[in-house]
């Protein structure tokens, strides 16, 4: 069990600074930027002692912090411990899958407080930053974490980091026609986090397709304690999945239905997930990479409308069928993926986050079509869909179309933003793949 | 290392198709009862803002979603982390204890849902949801966990998921007797979920007795990791504890209260464990499944009583007694209930939920019978016990013998309904324990 | 990689009957000790339900509750399980560095709770105790928790016991003269837990030498798995540090600046660290030692700093000034400490948490000298620094002075209190290390 201590990639001196030159250039160029743009909002500001009169704010409890921090921990846990360790049930990148995936999401958080913050939260040439920014730049990042799932191993350090700039930037594009200008709904990302993330991983590891890398039992067996790890992420993600989808909800009854939405829909997964796993199985045994993987599918399902009015049967059943479509998927699609397309996807996120993500944009366009103001109340049907100002007139199948224009759109992203950034991604200034 | 990556238990063709037909009939049973009585409760449902105003709510922080969430997650954690890598200080039953206790309690908690909806939260032929019975779920499937630790290896995933089954609609029963028949305070389980859940465990296991099961060495030894694997089962236990015990106890000062007895009871454990562990071995070192259990034990005794006045000093003094009289089970119980009684309690529950839940009832209900109006005043007093209504006329002293019988109640439904629901699992139908 | 399941320390029968009677007699005076002075706050109180008119108090929401019980466990999670686990990247003390790091957390706390009581929260000649000092009994225990990472694998159980005893109660003086005497300002503990502790245990274990004790290879390697283990430590605390350093500052903006500022400083931190540790090593691979422990320093030094108007880019610069001092520290000064001065800083706190702890203490001093009306507004202004009765005077610059002082008051406490305890722990009367 001995090994030595490093997590390497370079293998000359040339290659010897070219990781520290990019990670310090790009600190660099963090730190002149935020200090250009990026102040607290009103809510982190020592002016808030007197804004809060200002904001109608009877008490200090009524501060966004209160609302959203607990959640943003957990989302938090879900980036760092939860996708990281999720990737160690391959053998071969246990450490490096944790340690690199640190790296990609404490990068990308800061690029992505700024892109999002250009978009969602610039006031007079400010950027301004509360705890909601917070997670979303976690969600963000998210993303690029799923994306890291299909390309782990056949990377380098620097190109990751290449990966998460442009990420980053393509996901806050897309997110910003997705909230701003179609008016979709989707807080917990289904499209713009799944979806998205998902399919640009996938187009980034079929451009990146290297024929002779070693698929099989060797680099992606797993072994005992892999296993334990990985349970480690599994369960950190199902567990803080309804803080996920409800991090960033309205306060009140939204945040709560979408907890319980989310809840349901992944318990009803698991056992979807154990069946089929057992039943596409020659002697009925369970895999642990379904066990690993799919059981999460739930979560992923109910994104886009777990703040809605989905009820817990409705979640139950888009669980159930998530964890059908995930787990046949790792028996039967990525086997095909990898030798008749070429996508070699290394922790199956086709399976976990691509196909469950669509499943969560259909009943999110679905679930929103078939609104009524009977289910919502009056005030509620208002608030829940935002149909005020420019969108006052929408109705909720109009509503459920431009959800569905939410797909297309982040499929588009991922795909063209996905085959552009292979590109880069291959050009050979960036050094190659970890020999470990 | 390397082992094969499936988790198994099927030998034949016929066991083949039992685990997905059981899983898929009972999520499809799920959906059905879920879509005919589930429906979001008021804090959740769209209409709470038109609500807000009817229950004197003046900010959305006033949703109960504030109060508890952070609470639920906690206890999340101990159900599916805790629970699951606490087992696996076995070496045998690593993957598998994390695995299973995923399964059994992804599908309990959804039975779970109903059967305590069915007795707390029916009203108008709906049962009404919120996060308070997202934790109580989570509760009633953590007695399920607890008896899973007596049977641990000598059981198949389907007859874990009948007693599951049988489990949940016992402990409902139980829970309804107790709280709403007897009206005895239990916010942390001492009675309902640790004393009922051990003994009924253990009785499973005595019904279940195999002469041949090795016990020893071998099957049942740690290894370097496992115990590391362990000590993350433990810490969370530990650490989320305070969280478990103030769940869903009152609004403000007892929630307060709870979390602090509770979290002096563990200190003072985690010291006369240490302390006794050391005594009782023959050179004086200290026991690692001890530590990984015992210390847990000042959770599980102030589980009644740490709402109510307690008192900082008396969670000490509390705490102290569970972990010496834990950590002596462990040393001489647990060899006397195998070789005498035939119960094998593979992971010592009698120890660490039995015993201490039994001092957590005493303690309750001596705490209770010594409540005065001096000590909690006379708003606070009323509140504390719900003597309202028709308890208007309730005294401390009979309060406490009405404690006295829930523990008699709970007892009592543990034995008899372990013993039947035990001889059901012996029926051939359910197939065996897994070889693995 | 069978092994016996036993702690050890003893080798004798006389050894035998040390740490039981040790932990069993303080236990028992913790018990009298909180007889006699512990007792609910008004928060935690039953007559809360009628004080809370009292209080001005609303809604039981107000609660102080609610406001920090998140953070608190958050922080719990970083004291048992982020420094606990962080610690077994030394594959020899793997279980010994958690478990030991949970007998004396677990003590700690409960001496912490009176001494801090006494000097905080003393009325009536009784403690009375809410969520806020749970949060800082276990802030005090996260001192010597560090201290612990100097002296990893030189002491007894027994000697840690002791040296908790000794290091709560000069934490709890050296922290009311910076609180109270000098009116300075350290949320996050910068100066209070990081440089205190990191200097007192640096001290003890230059007075521990022993200059045959194996610090090389074999004692001090990591293994596969360690690494792993260690990441979960790394990553708790990494995670949750948002939450240490805003635990206890100020309800609404500050806790909400303090978790920002802090998630920046981490976000950076990760970033140099990396680039260094690719720099500073020969083929340019990255040291796990460095990815483990330096990515936290960004913590560590906005401790003192995060509630202030420190500015998020502010918090880039102090992040990624940390992780490249920590970093050069683990290449170049822990080999300088041990050859030169007979430090043997087994897990390399001093450049965890001495240096870094410095640099916050520094940046406290340099934010505090800096603020002005205009920054912080006229009434967030006062709040901010408790500009009022006897202080009502004090300007920003006079602030920075006391703020530079109560470094200094640190160090001393640290040097003298280290050497003496150091001397107390060299008596023959307690045990040596164990040989495990």
């Amino acid at each position: 069990l001995e090994r030595p201590r490093q997590l390497g990639m370079a293998k000359n001196t040339y290659m010897r600074w070219r990781l520290p030159l990019v990670c310090l250039l790009w600190e660099v160029a963090m730190i002149v930027l935020f200090g250009v743009f990026v102040r607290f909002g009103a809510e982190a500001d020592a002016h808030w002692e007197e804004e809060k009169g200002e904001m109608n704010l009877t008490s200090d409890i009524e501060n966004d912090f209160y609302f959203r921090y607990p959640s943003f921990q957990d989302v938090h846990v879900m980036i760092f411990v939860g996708f990281g360790f999720l990737m160690t049930f391959l053998k071969r990148y246990g450490f490096g899958a944790v340690g690199f995936n640190f790296l990609l999401a404490a990068f990308g958080i800061q690029w992505a407080l700024l892109m999002q913050g250009w978009f969602h939260s610039f006031k007079d040439g400010k950027i301004l930053i509360g705890v909601e920014n917070l997670i979303n730049a976690d969600f963000c990042v998210g993303s690029v974490c799923i994306a890291f799932g299909a390309i782990l191993g056949k990377t380098s350090p620097i190109q990751l980091l290449v990966m998460t700039l442009f990420q980053v930037t393509l996901f806050s594009v897309n997110e910003y026609i997705l909230l701003n200008l179609l008016h979709v709904k989707d807080a917990g990302g289904s499209m713009t986090i799944h979806t998205f993330g998902a399919y640009f991983g996938l187009t980034v590891t079929r451009v990146l397709y290297r024929p002779n890398l070693e698929q099989s039992k060797d680099k992606q067996g797993s072994v005992y304690h892999s296993d334990l790890f990985a349970m480690i992420g599994t369960l950190y993600l199902w567990m803080y999945w309804p803080s996920f989808n409800s991090a960033i909800s309205d306060h009140g009854d939204a945040q709560h239905r979408s907890a319980i939405n989310t809840y349901c829909s992944l318990a009803a997964c698991v056992l979807t997930t154990m069946a089929f796993s057992s039943m596409l199985q020659k002697k009925g045994k369970l895999d642990m990479v379904h066990i690993q993987n799919a059981t999460l599918a739930g979560g992923v399902a109910v994104g886009t409308s777990a703040e809605m009015m989905l009820t817990p049967y409705g979640s139950l059943i888009v669980g159930s069928i998530s964890g059908i479509v995930s787990t046949v998927g790792y028996v039967y699609f990525t086997p095909f993926l990898e030798s008749r397309l070429h996508i070699q996807d290394t922790c199956g996120i086709h399976n976990l986050h691509a196909m469950p993500g669509l499943i969560g944009g259909i009943v999110g366009a679905i679930t929103a079509a078939a609104a009524t103001e009977d289910v919502y109340g009056k005030e509620g049907f208002i608030k829940a869909f935002d149909f005020t100002g420019v969108y006052q007139a929408r109705t909720p199948s109009i509503q459920g179309g431009f959800q569905a224009a939410g797909i297309v759109v982040s499929l588009l992203m991922a795909f063209v933003g996905g085959a552009i950034v292979g590109g880069i991604l291959k050009l050979p200034i960036w050094g190659d793949a970890a020999a470990e």
